[in-house]
């Protein structure tokens, strides 16, 4: 009973020995490393059958703690996917600790916007970084989130500064797995 | 690369020829309807090599639009699941439509709650009837949401009232496919 063309996109994410993606570097931050590959591809829907070393699911969903008017500066000012120039790019699959879940909405949201300003930080790197999330959770993957972000390689500077920032504030102290997966369009 | 004990269960209601709960009677309250089915099971984890009729599955995730007060209001007052007098149940599919997850948080919690009450509302009704919410959006389903609710015999009074006032709230505009399914446990 899966319904033809889901709302909520499945995306597969494929470490593997082939692709489009060349993996320069994989770094395992908080919690346990993953296996190396040296490729990433990235495929609609499942991909069970996909050669790979690894595979990482989410479904492209509904933003949880974006306000209207958030949303409003947010659809103005990010860029889509797949711009020419934006042949860097990573994925940052993060999980989330159990402390973290445990906390109501209200408690969540204070923390992501109004105490860490994870929305209000990401709008100053707008258009430079293309970014787009992967609800992984309710899947029963090892991750929660995975994030996929691309840029034009001159942009690498402000990535890391965003990233910088998004990891020194008080919404990282519930991340208890971080992989940092970093990676180029080649050809 | 599934998680071993995965932090939002999944569970899965199998509509077949056999099972613990027998069917009184499947209603389409809106949209499309499902085929008929003699008895429901409810299953821990997957369950696609299961006979049945059809399958839906969700996940026991985290609340969405709960604040830290009215979760606690809700801990105080709610029951386990697998009472021996609650012989009465329900599962209800629903499915929200495209305009609802296109509003923001802040949108969709002052329909949700400000609005139409559901939380609060629903707390009239602890403890008689117990409830369990099954997140099936991001799972590519079709509903986004399997509601399950266990009750006594005397109290399926209660349990139409505050059906039927949910059903009439704002809320319920955003409603676009509902079964209500309706069982009781056998021996």
């Amino acid at each position: 009973m899966s319904s033809e063309t889901p709302s909520t996109p499945l995306v597969t994410f494929v470490g593997a020995e082939s692709g489009t993606w060349l993996i320069d570097r994989i770094e395992a931050l908080t919690g346990e490393p993953i296996v190396p590959a040296k490729w990433l591809d990235i495929r609609s829907g499942d991909c069970a059958q996909c050669p790979n070393n690894w595979i990482l699911r989410g479904a492209v969903s509904h933003a949880r703690y974006t306000t209207s008017e958030e949303s409003l500066k947010l659809t103005a000012k990010q860029p889509a996917l797949g711009r020419a120039e934006a042949t860097s790019a990573a994925l940052i699959p993060i999980r989330k600790s159990a402390a973290w879940w445990a906390l109501a909405q209200d408690e969540r949201r204070a923390i992501y916007e109004e105490r860490s300003r994870h929305t209000t930080v990401g709008l100053e790197y707008l258009p430079r970084i293309a970014r787009r999330l992967h609800h992984s959770r309710d899947l029963g993957e090892p991750f929660d989130f995975l994030t996929w972000f691309e840029f034009a390689p001159e942009h690498e500077v402000a990535f890391e500064e965003l990233l910088a920032r998004l990891r020194a504030s008080e919404e990282w102290e519930y991340v208890d797995r971080e992989i940092d997966i970093r990676v180029r369009r080649v050809g």
